[in-house]
């Protein structure tokens, strides 16, 4: 399995609002998605840079997975997100590779790609996601 | 200043040929460089992913910057760099928009690339790099 390249870096914020406009004038970055997902308890917004994506991601209530990451680390990094083109063979690569994996089939996460998690303990401390497109590439518009 | 990508992101590992062999089995990920700096307490491996680079570093003793890195926070990302054909500009830019320089000029980091360093207090907690490959190119070789 080897990946296309970085899809995007999840950056947990606790102030959504003034991250963008940081990312905006530190780095002259365009907005391309915003989405809140109450029942991931999230609201996130997308920049471009280059070909890769800066996710920010701000919780929406204390007691969610950016919520508690926020708590325990304060702002930063979050993820780091492959895009890949055949995401069931990145799992079962990942899985043959020993790591452990969080998602055991691929989901729709944000922005309706198809998204599965890799638990940060195999993989050096670092939350890794894959990424696919779909198929026609219509969910990454 | 819109940079043209990731150029790499940085991740510190406490068992650096463990961390290279996990990320070859896990993304397939070639090693492109490897590097070990005394003065700056480093020992750095780079791995191609696309048209990015999973730099992992481990330091050389607890006192230097990546030790005290892990000492307070374990293994994880460490910093994001940004791809920009004018770092100078980016720099200036930088400035402008208010964040605090680590670095008010850039200086020659791994790999001979110019590089300068931005702090994370301004930007949500992320340490950004800035990143020039050299004129001709060769400094990416």
């Amino acid at each position: 399995m080897n990946p296309r390249g970085i899809h995007h870096i999840g950056h947990a914020v606790d102030d959504l609002p003034g991250a963008v406009e940081r990312y905006q004038r530190l780095l002259g970055a365009r907005v391309e998605h915003r989405e809140t997902v109450p029942e991931q308890g999230v609201a996130a917004v997308a920049l471009r840079v280059g070909d890769s994506l800066i996710e920010l991601l701000a919780p929406l209530e204390e007691d969610t997975p950016v919520g508690r990451f926020l708590a325990k680390r304060g702002p930063g990094m979050h993820h780091v997100a492959y895009l890949v083109d055949d995401i069931d063979g990145a799992l079962a690569d990942a899985r043959a590779a020993g790591a452990e994996l969080i998602d055991e089939r691929p989901r729709v996460g944000l922005f309706g790609l198809r998204v599965a998690f890799v638990h940060p303990d195999g993989v050096d401390g670092v939350l890794v996601e894959f990424v696919q497109e779909s198929e026609n590439g219509a969910a990454h518009e």
